[in-house]
């Protein structure tokens, strides 16, 4: 058969050839957000086989798995890899039109150079040999694969309490020159609700868990948490220590944004100590910290020129018989229902109000709040900031081909796509950089097309310079990244 | 003029032309969901008229009506059968664009043979009396023509009070093969308020009402209702009853979807004992019973293989004055607002803990709660099955191309399209086959773009068999009738 | 380079040519909604420059502004008006997809005349002196540029207090046929809460506000307002005056819709007393207030035969700072998300039952809520009014060409398409009148593509009598405007 992804892969115009090869393809690649473990480029590990690098922990798979009725065992179970790896090879087929069937085949092309043929049980085997063998190569470790793919700089993820120690092995290693910087991921000290959401559920499980991270916090930073202003102190201080080892963002993960007219710190330290002391609170007191700990968390950003991201959206572990059996990013979270474009109001408003908004990126999980949100982040442009408010790329379950041009395309209508930051992976996955390039197609594709039909004008030093700004030059220029 | 109903209708690409018409045109119709009545397949009814098949019943054209003026004598009055028609023709060249101008033309080709004409004032004489004259042969009988649309199977909604006598009598009829099959749609029995919404308004009619069925209940079941146990007794015994006749499927509709975290009948049957008194209960206690109610049916689906459906979004009888003039499922329906990802989680993870979740599909109402839902569904896919967790069809107002492609297009994106037990009519009338054509039409027509475009691969025995199952074969599979 | 805005701008095949050079493009503009200030008209002002008539008042592109960083000084403070233009003409490039790039070269053709430029700094000097130069003559003036643009009716809209001097003085100025109508949009006298939302915030000022409004109402409606029924009494005498002035339509605007279930005046006189005499009342009793109120003056509306129209969904003055130093419609408001098919369906309910439910154009700002909306006006339809209920056209943030699409999509899916009003500038400026232009080109697109695609006859007689319906004759029909 023909190669499926061909050079001109979702380029369907010739002026989104010409946007693709000549802006878009070379472009470094910035991924400003991702979840890759930062041991593993430390250590520049390399990989066993497929299954280790490509199945283990990548829950969309694992969805799709399920859905086909696979066994858990050849899942996330104690089957072993080539069990494993065949069943993946059984379901592929069956994921046409979901975006695993292009990334599938996107990876496998790159680093790997399969493309002469699709995966399936017939030709799982003879894939699973010619990626092993490759996977033993000093190209296709941690950090050979990130060079191959051009990446310039990746963010990791990562909590207050981390040490960093393998960022700054990495950043002390002259022989590689990829930066992997750290980003202030607060939850686990702001939220006291389990697991995840703001305003979710306070039980006497996630007070104590919260005081036992507060303890660990308190440790790390030197500062024995007491008080409120204690926890701040702390945070501050893990801040100051993320910054010096080049960190530029944070982030936030709610399952629906709430947030108080937090106006003052005055009454919050007494429910504060209740909580430190092992009490329950009752979720109005719950919603008042957080608003609190969250607006000064934002005012770090902003002294610093951080760029502060909200990802809104994720209703968490819904399954509770599988959360007990495997635990989280199991597969078993999605899309959340609900408004928040008042509380998304009031919180910008009041940092803004005092010159405390930082530059900020919201990443919205349900596509029925883009309008909304995109029409919000308006309001709050400007500052002599060019593309201040962020609207994120597709995330998650909408970083899809049509999840990816509704974003752009609502970014569009409603906003200035010229000032867009661009496209992130979001992953824990070495092999998921061609994500970039699935963006990139999808993003010259769109232009091509407005560019074919008289939309936009058919000039190539507007449309081909607005191209590689959205592909490298504005998060090169928006983050400050030293 | 040209025919507006060609063969290659909605094929925009000769890659869809192959795929509908060697792939999908010859599946034989499995309807697993409509409101067909019983009583006029046993006794194979003969219309007079096309008003009397096509126009009485038939909300959707009545709404068009209206809106655009006709006196309500004509659409639901005492106008004469030709009167009515009369006006459908005048209203008909005002619904371009509306999926009724398609469904019209579609279902005048097949089963009338009629495609030379467009039905207009002009046309109005000559399609009433061709049309006439074929309903008054056999070929156009209920029986008639549901052979020749190659109907192999539809499933009618059913209350657990129908004694099924038509069922039994259509099964026991050798001279048709075509099976006719219940579903068990316990809305009566289960939801205290009136006229349908969980958690709607419970007032002393609905409580009269609601004991009235019960009493009806009871006999039919031979259980007196005075417990909550009886109640689900007897709804037991009819949930078997339904069963023996081959049912393999129950339906609930919702306004919104609402559930508490329902644990277990404790405490419960007191609050039954003073509904079936006839006494108010409040909004939370019935919450609680119907929580319960719905809970019970579902493991009695689960234990037997059924597939449990959830229509979930129509706020009902909006119009009073109507209301009191026309009575129910006359045209005053619509889509309503709100959230339920919640309560679907809590309702889903409770069955699921407990090894009682069947197999399910939901349709839904608001297209914008679509990503929400399908994503939804993927944390319950699994225990083996595959497609356990289905995300229905384009239900009543999305019940169009646009409305299809937008269903197909997010199970797509955040599910797998290929497991998708595919369309039903979900019609009152023997005359909506085409529906399944209409969407086989749309769904070749997806797939033969993709192909074309390179979005999945040009490999007809892959894209072809999946539309084979999607048509037919999964269907066939997932529901396990006889 | 080639011209941008061609002569079939956005046309993309030769069906939709036709439709739009030979049945929309010379149909006279009737803008039953816009927001011009009549005294201009009255006054028939002649504008010194670009910047005075296409940046002052246009909270959209100083939105573009700030998103570029401009600082304020060049957007709405004492900035020149070159150096404002300068400004301009540097973020329009940025503004590629964005509707203003559009609208901006649309106006730029019509009525300027200047196609062969695309605005930038390097073509900023050019086009402010080509401009300038024709914002001198006659035909440039207010007035001189409605009659170039084919205008033959607006609708402004108007305070009740509005002395309507300036419509009376263009109504009797024989030399004028281009006709000014009010529009009476009571939201001051009805809406208790600062500054819009229905249901929003009762604080000390607002009732303050709200007192003096109703003195000021009190003295031009010649009724002194001590009770809720004198409140009415002045509200009826204004209706009627705008009546006789040649008002044809109300118009109300909403955060979010709400609604109670209002049934009689009974126990609201004492709540509005109280609220006339200083007092705060809480947000219950501001509800069925402004329940009563909205009520009445659909009744007003019905009775004298006008359209009530609806804006709902908008979330305004969300930047406290931007608010304090430029006021309202400065830029800083935005999409609100949120359920409203419940009170919307009591409140069309409501007046239906005393058949007194006018025409009635709902304009909606968050598309998510689509769906529901046009599905909801399809309860009300009928009484023998063709397309009495309105789904308006795409309004503020969706006034662009998938807004626009996605309207007429749905409305022709849930609606009728064909009896549609068809499109308002909803502006403050003489400049937008190619929003008209920009419309018919995407109707007549979109139509033309349903042509050659055979999802609608190719008949132009058919589908060019709606275009030409939709454009003109069914808003000429539908208001009945002297």
């Amino acid at each position: 058969m023909s190669e499926f992804i061909t050079d001109n892969f979702l380029l369907r115009s010739d002026e989104a050839v010409t946007l693709y090869h000549e802006y878009a393809k070379s472009c470094p690649i910035i991924d400003y957000h991702c979840h890759l473990p930062s041991s593993e480029v430390a250590s520049d590990r390399q990989f066993q086989n497929l299954t280790q690098i490509w199945l283990a922990g990548d829950h969309y798979k694992w969805r799709a798995m399920r859905a086909c009725g696979i066994d858990e065992k050849f899942i996330t179970g104690d089957g072993s890899d080539w069990e494993k790896f065949q069943r993946w090879a059984e379901v592929t087929p069956h994921t046409l039109r979901n975006p695993l069937y292009h990334w599938t085949h996107l990876e496998l092309k790159r680093p790997f150079g399969i493309s002469d043929r699709l995966l399936s049980p017939e030709t799982a085997s003879s894939i699973w040999e010619a990626a092993n063998a490759k996977l033993q190569t000093p190209e296709f470790s941690a950090r050979g694969i990130m060079r191959q793919m051009n990446v310039e700089l990746v963010c990791t993820t990562d909590d207050p309490i981390d040490s960093l120690e393998f960022h700054e092995s990495i950043a002390s290693d002259e022989s590689f020159d990829i930066k992997v910087l750290p980003t202030f991921r607060p939850d686990k000290a702001i939220q006291f609700s389990s697991p995840i959401p703001l305003g979710g559920v306070i039980d006497e499980l996630s007070v104590k868990n919260y005081n036992a991270y507060l303890d660990r916090l308190g440790v790390i930073s030197g500062v024995a948490i007491h008080t409120l202003d204690d926890l701040f102190e702390a945070l501050k201080l893990r801040h100051d220590f993320f910054h010096e080892r080049g960190c530029r963002l944070s982030d936030h993960g709610f399952e629906l944004f709430n947030y108080c007219n937090y106006e003052s710190d005055v009454g919050l330290d007494s429910r504060f100590r209740k909580l430190r002391n092992g009490k329950l609170i009752d979720e109005a007191d719950a919603l008042h910290l957080q608003s609190a700990a969250l607006h000064h968390i934002a005012v770090l950003d902003n002294d610093k020129g951080w760029t502060m991201q909200l990802h809104i959206g994720a209703i968490r572990n819904n399954n509770t018989r599988m959360f007990n059996r495997i635990g989280v990013d199991a597969g078993f979270d999605s899309i959340v229902d609900g408004n928040f474009a008042k509380p998304l109001s009031r919180f910008f408003d009041q940092l803004d109000r005092g010159n405390n908004l930082p530059k900020t990126i919201v990443y919205n999980l349900n596509p029925s709040s883009n309008e909304m949100l995109v029409s919000m982040l308006g309001n709050f442009q400007g500052g002599g900031l060019s593309g201040k408010m962020q609207f994120g790329s597709g995330w998650w379950f909408l970083d899809q081909k049509d999840g990816m041009e509704t974003q752009l395309n609502v970014l569009s209508n409603l906003g200035l796509l010229s000032k867009f930051v661009g496209m992130l992976t979001d992953s824990r996955s070495f092999l998921s950089y061609t994500r970039h390039e699935y963006f990139r197609r999808i993003l010259c594709n769109l232009l091509g097309k407005d560019m074919k039909q008289g939309l936009i004008p058919k000039d190539y030093n507007l449309v081909g310079k607005m191209v590689e700004n959205i592909c490298y030059n504005n998060a090169k220029n928006y983050f400050g990244f030293l």
